[in-house]
């Protein structure tokens, strides 16, 4: 039998955190607390939790978290009149909508809102645009963590086959954008795939990105492909199939411990990057 | 032997033209002429060439175009004052940078700096994002001069396996951006993409954007795939071996009259529609 590489996700973000508190040290010597703006709206109880933690985890690190929380019942335009006051907020060097929000409003409008400059979560097409073209600041946390784990590991997806599930906004669009400037060659597979698993079969690199627990099967992989798991289901379940995909695969993220604890240190990772930038 | 559909692009840009003709004629009735700024910064020939095309196309139209010709010695801070005039100009409605620009200028800080509201030649990374999220107003306009000839043809993405060979800011990605837009598993092949036949040889529909001309070899061809080739070469060449492609295509674009002609009537469209959203 091969060696398994188990992606540590959590080795990964400690070697982030690492790097941080150094530059966080340094920036408060001249003054400057990095400061993550978080917008709750509603009392959604799994979107209050990853806020909480998001700001534990700020924290932890001794960057400031500014907490709004909005009524259930905002409206889009008061929505964006807190959005622009946090633009124009010189101590606030990033800001969070933490998504989804209620019915009621226009999530896009309101994500399109965010000053590009602190826009740390990566959710403005602006942002997406520069990211898919070569140059952006902050891409989207989770693919952000996804090249991360990779860059910790070695993993060169030059000239490789990726095949990424999941088109999202955030997700499966900004990776596949990532992995495409990173030299791999890159599919993009989604739920009007036909033949999924004769795709997913031919990938040297999975990324899981389509918010279904166990999606992944194991006979969908290639032996020895390396495995990326960004899902995140209740009950602490990835999108991949976890024990039938580690038999075929050659290095594998688990799930919790892979990819979501690197996506948190990756908006830290941003928020003290615009920080240093706001000098 | 099955019957092979050509493609023909110059009907696909006359159904164009014959509406554009209906708004610009309304809008006439309103006062406005939409008016594209053309800017040629140096003397290379390809590039007039280019640019004259382009002019004689808005003047068969009746759309203004407004000329600008910049010295080749033209620093990048000159042309963003041209850039910024036009973007104020409110008689302009679209502003093409004809590309490549003399290599003293930055050429992306002069694309972005082009009004979103007037990137009518869909360069910029805000309309690229926009375009890739799926609410952009002008991409590319050769991608979307391939996703037309596929509406004209009634070419039904939905499903099927569209296979890019070509990364470019203006035309691989924005294309491989659309297809997945259009429900297409996408994949985006490049220089540095291992076993680039056999990538080619499972798509239902290829999209050449190399830029090499006759690159891509009947062999690579599955029997009965769509081909669209954007190439455009010294010496009217696509970037597809084409009687060799012919063969194995069920329906192909030949070069010239296929992608061409289609791309300069997307920019008349996106021109006359930005001249309707400025009323």
């Amino acid at each position: 039998m091969t060696e398994k590489l188990i992606l540590d996700g959590n080795a990964v973000a400690n070697a982030v955190k690492e790097e941080l508190k150094a530059r966080i040290a340094d920036l408060k010597t001249k003054g400057i607390t990095p400061c993550l703006a978080t917008i709750l709206v509603g009392d959604d109880s799994s979107s209050e939790t990853y806020v909480k933690m998001k700001g534990n985890a700020c924290a932890r690190l001794g960057i400031d978290s500014k907490k709004i929380h909005l009524d259930k019942e905002t409206t889009t335009e008061e929505l964006l009149d807190v959005i622009y006051q946090l633009n124009e907020d010189a101590n606030v060097h990033g800001i969070l909508l933490q998504h989804p929000v209620p019915h009621q409003i226009d999530e896009r409008k309101a994500f399109e809102a965010i000053d590009i400059e602190k826009d740390v979560d990566g959710v403005t097409s602006f942002g997406y645009g520069q990211t898919a073209l070569g140059f952006g600041k902050y891409p989207s946390c989770t693919p952000a963590a996804i090249l991360k784990i990779m860059e910790y590991y070695n993993i060169n997806a030059s000239g490789k086959h990726a095949v990424v599930v999941g088109r999202s906004p955030i997700l499966g669009k900004p990776v596949s954008a990532l992995l495409l400037n990173a030299d791999a060659t890159v599919t993009t597979c989604h739920s009007r795939t036909e033949n999924l698993a004769s795709h997913v079969k031919q990938a040297d690199i999975i990324i899981a990105a389509v918010g279904k627990p166990n999606f992944i099967q194991g006979d969908w992989v290639k032996p020895g492909a390396i495995i990326l798991d960004a899902g995140y289901n209740k009950g602490n379940i990835g999108d991949v199939d976890y024990e039938a995909c580690l038999k075929q695969a050659s290095a594998i993220t688990p799930v919790p411990g892979g990819v979501g604890p690197v996506t948190i240190s990756m908006l830290l990772k941003h928020t003290v990057d615009s920080a240093e930038r706001s000098i």
